[in-house]
């Protein structure tokens, strides 16, 4: 069986619901990590690791700016496990897409 | 933090390579449980607990003809996790998504 190493990564990072529940806060836009820390109910080093594990995944950015760590969404990883998704569906049903974004964007010309 | 438990099946799902591997393998189509199995190092039993994984969480079908066990990829539970993916995403990279499309397919008119 053939392994793809981002895919994996982004797929072990997705699969912890404190993770999606961070990436889900950060989808409001970018915060520090303290302020993303507040709603969950563990220690801020456990939050930093689990924002290390979404940023091996290539799911979230990290940025210092003065004294505070900023964090946002990554759209890279998001994309990936997309495309993947998008991937294993069967073609009739990919082409239910197109179908539905014409339906629902007509074109106003 | 509120919790989707349908969007924790598939992730949970989604998170081992595994079966990750055998939806890549079903999406080349529909195949018996035992043609499945057949690249995978372990028993038809641990083949079928993970199939059981992967129904559960819809994003696989499995129906009985004659009698052979046939299975086939489910598109609304790659659909689910697509769609949580892309709400993750900021909206200026969602908007990015149609314009890839408007270069790639030019109106034919």
């Amino acid at each position: 069986m053939k392994r793809n190493p981002k895919i994996d990564r982004v797929f072990h990072a997705l699969g912890d619901p404190t993770r999606r529940a961070m990436l889900e806060r950060l989808s409001s836009g970018p915060m520090s990590v303290s302020l993303l820390a507040e709603p969950f109910d563990m220690s801020l080093a456990a939050v930093v690791q689990h924002l290390q594990v979404l940023q091996q995944a290539g799911l979230v950015k990290t940025e210092k700016i003065g004294r505070v760590r900023s964090c946002r969404v990554e759209a890279s990883g998001l994309r990936a496990a997309e495309e993947w998704l998008r991937a294993r569906r069967p073609e009739w049903d990919r082409k239910l897409d197109r179908l539905e974004q014409f339906l629902d964007k007509p074109d106003k010309r």
